[in-house]
């Protein structure tokens, strides 16, 4: 389970609620790493238990209060230890391969119209994949604003040619799989 | 959890034990679907429950018994009814892809180590997916030859070019991100 490491990587850029990292990974964190509500706050808790991270109650209004997380030393170290640590592959488990292998079971139409949602679905993930290239090739997200503020000008592009490089590789890989599905469309058809 | 449909797949083929089952799990359906030996049997279990399969007793010798499940009509119904729904793509979690988001952090050394452990891994899953790919293509794997014996002469170049599809998808999934990473090595020097 890599979430703790996500999340430390997410904290590095600034200290945040509970709240805002949920509303992250329903939205632009959800295309690297997807993680329900219900994990995030328990694996906080077990974080700031083991010293990774600090919770800082804040009060809000008159009687609201929120608990903003920030990253401590030993988060830091432990995130950089695991960014450099080659990890196994994890285990395969498409379901759509296992679909496509039996595909000759099945009309023609029936495993065309599970291509064609595939292909729908890896395109609307590939614009995803462009589009956030771009922003980061141009420096332009709130997260990597605030990283850039904490470190020499001089890393600036670099910083924002690795990150763009993780989108660049997302869109090389959904354009691969759209090739291959319209290829499964042109054979189904035989 | 596509592992029944998985299993219902695979039996298509021919009647298996439990045994057996595990042993293809073990070999070439991991590159697939990967499922330990404590998932399947249970899965099994549950099928034969719900008459998707059913197990008949075979003594083997004197006293050893195995089970050996067979596709029921009811679970080739299943089967074909799961092959041809559109399925949600699955959560993003790659591991690989948070660490390459966070590699300024480190020295680029160690991203590089990580980087070169990843196309290493990649290319060894290339190999595997050309070479099954090619043995498809030529009818030659043992599970491709039952399923031909049930089915028409004129539909076998048919099954096995669909088949072999799968795996040339895996093939340039993989070098598509072997790629990636050659790239990021260059980046990294950068």
């Amino acid at each position: 389970m890599s979430l703790p490491h996500v999340l430390l990587g997410v904290l590095e850029a600034r200290p945040m609620s509970g709240y805002e990292l949920t509303q992250l990974f329903g939205a632009s964190t959800r295309w690297v790493w997807s993680a329900p509500q219900s994990q995030i706050y328990p694996a906080l808790k077990k974080m700031e238990d083991n010293g990774l991270i600090t919770g800082e109650e804040q009060t809000r209004g008159t009687r609201m209060t929120r608990t903003v997380y920030a990253i401590t030393d030993e988060g830091l170290r432990e995130l950089k230890e695991w960014i450099g640590t080659p990890l196994p592959i994890p285990p395969s488990r498409d379901a759509l391969e296992v679909q496509a292998l039996y595909f000759d079971l099945v009309p023609a139409e029936s495993a065309k119209r599970v291509l064609k949602e595939f292909i729908s679905e890896q395109e609307t993930a590939l614009e995803h994949a462009e589009a956030h290239e771009a922003r980061l090739l141009a420096k332009d997200t709130e997260l990597l604003r605030e990283r850039m503020t904490k470190r020499p000008v001089e890393q600036h592009d670099r910083m924002a040619r690795l990150k763009a490089h993780v989108f660049a590789g997302h869109a090389a890989v959904a354009r691969t799989r759209i090739a291959w599905a319209q290829e499964g469309l042109r054979l189904l058809d035989e």
